[in-house]
C-alpha cells in the first residue's frame, strides 16, 4: 500500500534573493517502508537561514541541495509505518532531517525519538529545544564565554536563535542584555515580552549610535546573526577582551557581491578582541547539559517561546522567503 | 656635575605618513641622579611600528606621546651614575623605556638589569631576546596555538617580529612556513637565509593568488603584522579551525581613512575560524619559558638574527620613517 504525498523540490538555483519560481511543489508516491525504514508523517518542519547557502552550487560545510530533488531540513513527525528490522514503534514522535515534505521515508537509524518535555509541541523541538536552542546555548556560553555580570549584544534578536540568546543570557547571569531587530514591533517584543534591557531597530541607524545608546558602557559579548554594519558596530563597542561569537550573517546571504567587511579590525589588537565562527554541529557534546538546563527553564516557564507558524506544505516556500525577509518573530515553522 | 646630552621631541602630530618636520632634535642638560635614580648612557634604542599610534592624539592601549617632550621607547644602556638609595651598580647594562635620547635619567625601579645571553649584543635585547621576540613567541604558540605539522603564514615576515615568527614556527614543529615581504631581496632573505618553505613579494599580487601558490593546501595559523589585503587573503586560505593571531596592521598605520575590511568574514562561520588580537604586555607570564627556549635557540646558533642598524641619535628619525616605509630587514635599531 503505497502513500500518495507531496514534497518541495529545488527547481533552480536562486540568484540573489530567491523567488517562488526557484521551487516546485511535486506530487509523489512513496513505497511502503522496507527493512530498516520508517514512514513518517511530518507534523512540523523547519525553515532556517542556513538553507539559503545550500541552494547555491558552492563548497560549504554542507553539500548543496540537488536540483529537481526534494529539499531537506529539520522536521518532527509521527511514525505511521515501520519496516522489518526496526525497533521504533508506530506512533512515536521523531526528529529527523527530511523536511519539506508531508511524508518521509527515512532510515530508522537517522531518526531521533523525542524525549518529550512537558508542555512542548512538535515544533518546539525544531526551535528552543532543538538546533536553534543548542546554537544559542553553545554560542553564548562556550564560544562567547559569557561571564556573570557582563553585557551581551545580540543582532537578529527577535529571530529563532537571537530570541533565545537574549533570554539565556539573562537567565545565565548577564548584567545587561541588548538586542537589535528589524521593526518597531520586534523591538517592543524584545523589551516588553523578553525583558531585554534595551533594544533598537537597525533601520534607525547608524547602528553604532543606536548601540552606544543601548549599551553606553560597551559590550563584552556579541552574538552575531547578521554581519555587515552590525558586526562593525559591535566590534567598535566591545570592551577589553570582548568576544564575538559569529553564528551567521543573514544580511549577506542573498548578496551577489561580497559586502564590505568591518573597517575597524585594528581595534582587535588594541582591545585584545576575539572573533570566532562556529557551527552547532561542533558542539553536540553540550547536548546533555543543554537539555537539562534549557529543558528546565522551559518546563519552569522561564522562557517566552514565540513562533511564527505557517500552515501546510503549500505555505513552506512562502515561509522560507518570509524568513529571509525578516517576517518572523521567533522561530519560523511550518506545521501540518 | 650635570650632563649635556641630546633627545628627540615630537614637534607635531603627523597627519598620515610622518615627515622629519614632525620631530625635533633638542639639546638638554640632565642633573645628577637624585635618590632612587640612575643616569644611563644609552647604547641602543628601538624604533617600533606601534610608536606611530602613540603619535596620534587618540585613545589607545598606551597614552599618546606628548608634544614638545621627548619620545619614549625601548632602550638598552649602561648605568654611568647611581643616585642614593639605589642598588644597581655603575657599569650594569639595563633595559628601560627612555629611548630616543643619548642619556636618560631613569627611576631605578623602572629598569631591568639584563640577564646576559652569550653572544648577544645590546640591541639583541630590543629584538630577538626582548619585546619583539616575546611578541612572536606569544602570538604564535599561545594565541595562534600552533600544533606540530601545521602550516604557518606570516606577513611582514622579514621584519623584527615576522622573521622570528617564521623561525620559531620551524623550530617549534610547524610542517610548512610561508611568509610575505615587500621586496625581492627580502623574499630571498626569507627563503635563502631563514629557510622559509616559500615566500612572496606582496607587490606581486593579488596576494590571494600568491598565497595559494605558496601554501596550496591552505594554512592553519596566520600571524598578521600587516592587515588589509593580506588579512583577507589569509582568511580565505585558513583551513577548518584555523587561527589568526592579529599583532599589528602596519598597512593602516598611516591611513587617514579607515581601510576596507575583509569581505570574506562569512568563511569564519563555515570554517570555524578564530581571529584574536593580542598585545605582548598581556603575555608577560610567558617570559620565563620564552627566555629559556628562545635563549637556548639563540645560544645554540639556531636563529638567524638580522638587524638593520642606524648609527647615532641624528639617524633615529630616519630609522623610524624608514621602518614605516619597510626599509628594514629584521629589527631596525639605532646604536650609540
Amino acid at each position: 500500500m503505497s502513500t500518495q504525498t507531496r514534497e518541495i523540490h529545488l527547481a533552480a538555483r536562486p540568484h540573489g534573493t530567491p523567488t517562488p519560481d526557484d521551487f516546485r511543489l511535486v506530487e509523489t508516491t512513496l513505497p511502503d517502508p522496507g527493512p530498516g525504514q520508517l514512514l513518517v508523517r511530518n507534523r512540523a518542519m523547519s525553515v532556517d537561514p542556513y538553507m539559503r547557502g545550500r541552494m547555491n552550487d558552492s563548497k560549504s560545510y554542507v553539500a548543496p541541495f540537488r536540483l529537481d530533488a526534494p529539499l531537506e531540513g529539520g522536521a518532527v513527525g509521527e511514525v505511521v509505518a515501520a519496516g522489518p528490522d526496526t525497533t521504533v514503534e508506530v506512533g512515536t514522535l521523531v526528529l529527523h532531517n527530511l523536511g519539506w515534505r508531508e511524508h518521509a521515508l527515512v532510515a530508522a537509524d537517522a531518526v531521533q525519538p523525542l524525549r518529550e518535555v512537558p508542555g512542548a509541541s512538535p515544533s518546539h523541538y525544531l526551535g528552543v529545544l532543538g538546533m536553534p536552542g543548542l546554537t544559542a546555548y553553545a554560542g553564548l556560553f562556550r564560544v562567547g564565554a559569557l561571564q556573570a555580570g557582563e553585557t551581551v549584544f545580540v543582532s537578529g534578536a527577535a529571530g529563532a536563535v537571537g530570541s533565545l540568546v537574549g533570554q539565556f543570557a539573562r537567565l545565565g547571569g548577564a548584567g545587561r542584555v541588548v538586542g537589535s531587530a528589524g521593526s518597531a514591533e520586534k523591538v517592543a517584543f524584545l523589551t516588553d515580552e523578553l525583558h531585554f534591557d534595551a533594544a533598537f531597530d537597525y533601520h534607525d541607524g547608524p547602528v553604532r549610535d543606536r548601540l552606544r545608546e543601548a549599551a553606553p558602557d560597551g559590550i563584552d559579548v556579541y552574538f552575531d546573526n547578521v554581519g555587515g554594519e552590525q558586526l562593525e558596530a559591535a566590534i567598535g563597542a566591545l570592551r577589553l577582551r570582548g568576544r564575538g561569537a559569529l553564528c551567521g550573517a543573514i544580511s549577506a546571504y542573498n548578496a551577489t557581491e561580497p559586502p564590505p567587511g568591518p573597517r575597524n579590525l585594528g581595534l582587535m589588537v588594541s582591545n585584545r578582541l576575539r572573533l570566532e565562527g562556529f557551527l552547532v554541529g561542533d558542539h553536540r557534546d553540550l547536548q546533555g547539559e543543554f537539555a537539562e538546563r534549557v529543558g528546565g527553564w522551559f518546563a519552569a516557564g522561564d522562557l517566552v517561546v514565540r513562533e511564527t507558524v505557517r500552515e501546510g506544505l503549500d505555505s513552506a516556500v512562502g515561509a522560507f522567503l518570509g524568513l529571509l525577509a525578516g517576517e518572523n518573530t521567533g522561530k519560523m515553522v511550518v506545521t501540518f
